[in-house]
């Protein structure tokens, strides 16, 4: 069989083309480019050639089938769109657009009619209902659809029906086609961008589905207007510039930059890190990569995989590594937890970063796991790889990535120890939009996919029509993003930017130095002086592996400079059940909210206690592991253990713990804390390993703004000293400094200094 | 080679038959009958024939030898007593006598003399030191032992050091014997007997120890006064019979019935079941069933595994039905949660069982999962039949087992639906002991493993040396055993019996009626009018599979009758968190405690409502899973969202939630609930299927002293009706009832009618 130049020849098709075609391949009734957009022509031979003897490409093609089959035994159903997200007819559009691009793949691979048959009889009822519906009757959002609530979820309705489309292209009529895309098609485009432009011409994952519908369905229709308009926008549009979306986001709509490409260049650094975190990377990833795919297939001079230095695939690698040891994706700003590599978008991701992005041999292994792969030329590719046993193992390693569309405003980092035994996300981003946190330097920590000290997430229960039709809930803006609500420090009881999103949104965190170069000092440090006007935060993080030590520790350094006196509240929200302290502390006869405002009123304060010495320890036991935190205290210091869940009417909050070190008429101060995990409790055996620490305690042996040092002191007896450079973190600077009586010379930002005396 | 009679052979075992079988296998030094106790010389010849062939066995030798290989190296150590269970001295001493045991093992199977070296080594360094020990400086202990705090950890010591003895008999000296056994052996019997006959002639798990330390290490050294002692108790002792044990037992030591027949006798009832509750049994099995195979060895004319119709074989079947689907036990009464099959005891259990108790197939399913075998006679028969693919399936039924020593006590009934789908506990048997906890007619369920509706358990962090040594703590007492820490009726904030050991120890439920034949209706019924004088307590609990619904649900009808008007409070703990209601509730702006006593102090009041219509509903998600509580309530009737916790000033109690209906100055009324698992969440598809429950609800249609009648209503419209006979449980009886206009005629305890019309 012949091989055509594809996007050259559909840009040419003509009646004349079609009909040489029809001419040259006899047997079959599709012309030669169809199908194109995903599936292609040559990927069906390939497919149709392989089939029953690649076991993940089969096993995904049974599952399809069957659940296509069943829904096509049911019957069709359209109803008249009346509820949220939950709600019966959202549901039932929803399953019809994800079955439809399933019904077309499978005409296509088993050459079976029924699935044509059902692919046009649905977009018929569509289209013999579009053309008289009014918006959505639900009124909450500020782009209403037509279908569903949301413009957003119509865009996903357009993106998948396009491949439908595009899949049983052939087995329609010229007419059918015809009033197909005169009478849905076209005016559901139309809809989405030219009626709906303060949705449609957003740097936003919104605008990135919108773009993406439009741009398929136009390729499908090879409408040079929607491809367009999809590429760079609606051009003059009409937009209220201050007006906000349904998560408070500035719609912030300029005219000039709109469109895919602007989405692409927008919320993406260069090291493929998407501004709003990885739960909505991994949402918005679906459009990204499957309208990217698209125009690689049929507009490749526009070279789409290689823009802006391939950071489409970068940033398939950067969502893979913002994951916990089981897959899950770090929460961090609103972030739904458990979501993982195992959802359809990112089987989408892997298989597309495989077989377009150089043929990485460790995506198999996740591909493996996911047990599905797509049901296109890349799905095609990955499972015969990985038939042909060439999956290797998948490693995460500590990695750091910037923020920002240019790379410069801040970014997250991630400190890996062992195999991902300990595992830290530190913050230092720029807000991320409307699903931003207020949390700047603020970071959780992992052992092996099990929270230590969480991030709380978001509140919300996606697609959960008792609360809230699914949608955020009101906890969200007043728990969630609070800062109180992240391990990183208060001051004054007042959110950073004070909770402010024009404020926080032009600022970012900026890095003070990243180095994991040494196994046994991972390390990470970074700075924000907007948080707080007149008060420079400083956090150091470090997974430290002594050796004299079984297991790692991290060591958290949080400097606070400020020329006034202030109240700091660091908290830090361990998970598990208090097992001892090294403190005595009390409970009061009731619990009351910890205050009144920035998330403060949904905390429970249970207990309240001073320390008892230079560090204050508490040890907590979580699913079988003992934990504990020492962290450096001063007389007058609190120890405050919180509660989540006051003035939770609806019981929308978890009741999770958390101990907050409470630092009041402070200026400039420093937190220093270590945590460990030292041992196990095994119900069965009842057995408690290493139920004690093997930290003794910590000390801040030196503070002044060139340095920072921190002595560690282990119950052996043996002690460790950790030196941090303030000013000059660069390399190659040389530093020189005399601690406690003794002289140290290094170069480079940090010195450690496993058996160092402690000072006195 | 030969083989002996042993058990004749050991009590007439002479310095001439001695020699003669030295003559006889010159090779050894070994005489002929050793070792007898549990390993036996068939058992040895056979395991080192099959050595490398059996790969359950050899993994647990190589597991053991690696461990004791570890102990060698590192020397023996026997400190100078000193600290609580979790402490140093306590662990390193119980370290010891598992690992002398392992190491004598090895010694028969590998014929490596370091082994036997190491074991004599440790045994006179404790025959050394043993002459000269005080009373163990802890003083908590109502039997202060000499090595342990209590005696039970000395006799933990003296089971296991009398196999390692038995291993290394023939190894040792004459001349060695004769001092170990004079200076450490028999002081060390003696002091657990005739000096602490408070301990050693009761009948409780802590005497079953002392008896069997006694009995084996008196059959290894042929010793019949220590062994008669074993058997049948201290003649003649000395004993304070209103004295208490530490957890508030009685003492009741009546000279007549002790020793280890007695304990054989009491706890189980005939059908196998431990008054104490699984977890306890888990914990007194193992020296039941191994001084009954050293008595069954060495004493065959006891008959020892016959005993009261093969009690002790027919109580680890029971032991393994008392659990759930992951094989975790039920915490009835004091349980730590997460003990489970694989604990060492059930190693001993089940290999036992299935050689000593006729090859049950299904058990070798077990020991496969257990990952290990005993080495001995026993595992190396289980490993064997593992090897050869005999293992079966092991299948949970429904199955309901009598409580007391002649069955007659009240009991414990488990209903099972599908393969463990739903799972109801539902306990009706007598107070247990000194562990039993206040909860007349409580019930849990499961799904799967997971916890629907909890039993609290324990408040102990066994062996965790923080939270007060490890032992009982103050929270056990005051929340743990209370009435209103179980789903159960509390009437007037009062627990059962008032909470007084004394009552609650003379009184039990009686069963009303045990049915699980139909697979549809699978239910049982009991009474209690002992737990408040005057009141008359009748719970129904029923799995029902109604062939109109997907799934089966809970069906929990309770009837109390008073001669005078109380406050009833009915909690159900449910596990997860509240999704939604279907009546309006308020939230204080303080949680206080709900009551001052009983266990009302340690729950705070989250929420309050009023029901809104005749069944109250609340649905509730966990672990990915939809519930939905629809309970028939009153006007009047309060709805309470509580949350352990309260007065709780160590963190010893878990957050756990709960909801109490409570209906005041009521006479006779019937609590009718029904808890059903209706759908699925999962956060990576974020799919919610079958969010809202199945049942509309349900309505107390008539109620007399002879019959009560239940109807529930489906959300489809649908209506079923259940019946129960209050007053003639009898299968054979004949009933016939007006209900609603409707005649209903039936034969037995109950009827159910899948498809009644709503009588109005």
């Amino acid at each position: 069989m012949m091989s055509f130049a594809r996007g050259a020849a559909i840009r040419s098709r003509t009646l004349i083309w079609l009909l040489a075609a029809c001419l040259a391949f006899p047997h079959i009734s599709q012309s030669a480019d169809r199908p194109g957009l995903l599936l292609t022509e040559d990927g069906v031979r390939t497919i149709r050639s392989q089939l029953g003897s690649v076991p993940l490409f089969d096993a995904s093609l049974a599952a399809v089938k069957r659940e296509v089959d069943q829904e096509i035994a049911k019957g069709i159903e359209t109803p008249i769109p009346k509820d949220f997200s939950g709600g019966y007819t959202h549901q039932r559009h929803k399953q019809n657009f994800f079955v439809a691009q399933k019904a077309g793949v499978l005409y296509q691979i088993l050459e079976d009619p029924k699935y044509a048959i059902y692919v046009r009889d649905m977009l018929f009822q569509y289209e013999a209902m579009y053309g008289s519906l009014p918006l959505h009757p639900q009124e909450r959002s500020y782009a209403r659809g037509r279908l569903f609530w949301q413009c957003l979820n119509d865009s996903n309705w357009l993106v998948y029906m396009s491949q439908a489309y595009d899949t049983i292209y052939d087995f329609l009529s010229e007419q059918e086609r015809q009033k197909l895309e005169d009478n849905l098609f076209r005016p559901f485009a139309d809809f989405l961008s030219l009626d709906n432009p303060q949705f449609f011409n957003r740097v936003h994952n919104h605008s990135t589905w919108g773009n993406a519908a439009v741009g398929m369905i136009g390729l499908v229709m090879d409408d040079q207007e929607l491809i367009e308009r999809a590429l760079y926008g609606v051009k003059d549009a009409d937009v209220d510039v201050s007006a906000r979306d349904n998560d408070g986001g500035f719609i912030r709509v300029d005219g000039q930059k709109a469109g895919f490409l602007a989405n692409v260049d927008a919320p993406f650094s260069p090291d493929g890190y998407y501004t709003e975190g990885p739960y909505y990377q991994r949402y918005a990833m679906y459009p990204f990569l499957v309208f990217a795919q698209a125009l690689h297939n049929l507009k490749p001079e526009l070279a789409i995989l290689e823009h802006k230095d391939g950071v489409l695939l970068k940033a398939v690698d950067a969502l893979l590594t913002l994951a916990d040891a089981d897959g899950e994706f770090f929460p961090l700003n609103d972030g739904q937890k458990g979501m993982s590599y195992n959802a359809r978008e990112l089987v989408t991701a892997v298989d597309i970063a495989y077989h377009f992005g150089g043929g990485n041999r460790q995506l198999l292994s996740i591909a493996s796991q996911q047990g599905q792969v797509l049901l296109d030329d890349t799905g095609i590719a990955v499972a015969i790889a990985v038939r042909d046993n060439q999956a290797a193992p998948f490693r995460k390693t500590s990695v750091n990535l910037s923020d920002g569309p240019n790379g410069r405003q801040g970014g997250v980092a991630v400190l890996r120890q062992g195999n991902e035994d300990l595992a830290l996300v530190f913050k230092y981003s720029a807000q991320g939009l409307s699903h931003g946190h207020y949390d700047k330097l603020s970071y959780s920590l992992y052992e092996r996919g099990t929270e230590v000290l969480q991030d709380y997430g978001l509140v919300r229960f996606v697609n959960i029509g008792q609360k809230g039709g699914g949608n955020y809930l009101p906890e969200n803006a007043t728990w969630a993003k609070q800062t109180v609500a992240h391990n990183t420090i208060v001051q004054n009881e007042t959110s950073h930017f004070g909770g402010e999103y024009e404020i926080g949104s032009r600022h970012h965190s900026v890095l003070h130095f990243f180095d994991a170069s040494d196994p046994r000092v991972q390390i990470a440090s970074a700075n924000d002086a907007n948080a707080y006007p007149g008060t420079k935060l400083q956090r150091t993080v470090a997974l430290i592996q002594d050796e004299s030590l079984d297991r790692p520790y991290l060591l958290d350094v949080f400097r606070v400079t400020s020329s006034v006196s202030n109240r700091y509240d660091l908290p830090f929200y361990f998970m598990g059940q208090v097992i001892s302290t090294n403190f005595s502390f009390s409970t009061p006869p009731a619990l009351q909210a910890l205050g009144s405002g920035h998330g403060y009123e949904h905390l429970y304060l249970e207990a309240q206690g001073e320390p008892a010495s230079d560090s204050s320890q508490v040890t907590w036991l979580n699913q079988g592991r003992f934990y504990t935190l020492t962290t450096a205290t001063l007389p007058g210091d609190t120890l405050l253990f919180t509660r989540i869940g006051a003035n939770d009417p609806d019981f929308n909050l978890r009741r999770d713990p958390g101990l907050m070190v409470r630092r009041d008429q402070a200026e400039a101060t420093v937190f220093a804390s270590i945590v460990e995990n030292h041992g196990s409790y095994s119900p069965v055996s009842e057995l408690a390993l290493n139920a004690t620490g093997s930290i003794e305690g910590l000390a801040v042996t030196l503070d002044s703004d060139e340095y920072t040092a921190l002595t560690i002191r282990q119950a052996t007896g043996l002690s460790s000293m950790l030196i941090i450079a303030n000013a000059d973190a660069s390399a190659d600077a040389n530093h020189r400094l005399e601690v406690g009586g003794q002289f140290f010379q290094w170069s480079g930002p940090y010195k450690f200094l496993p058996r160092a005396e402690s000072p006195r």
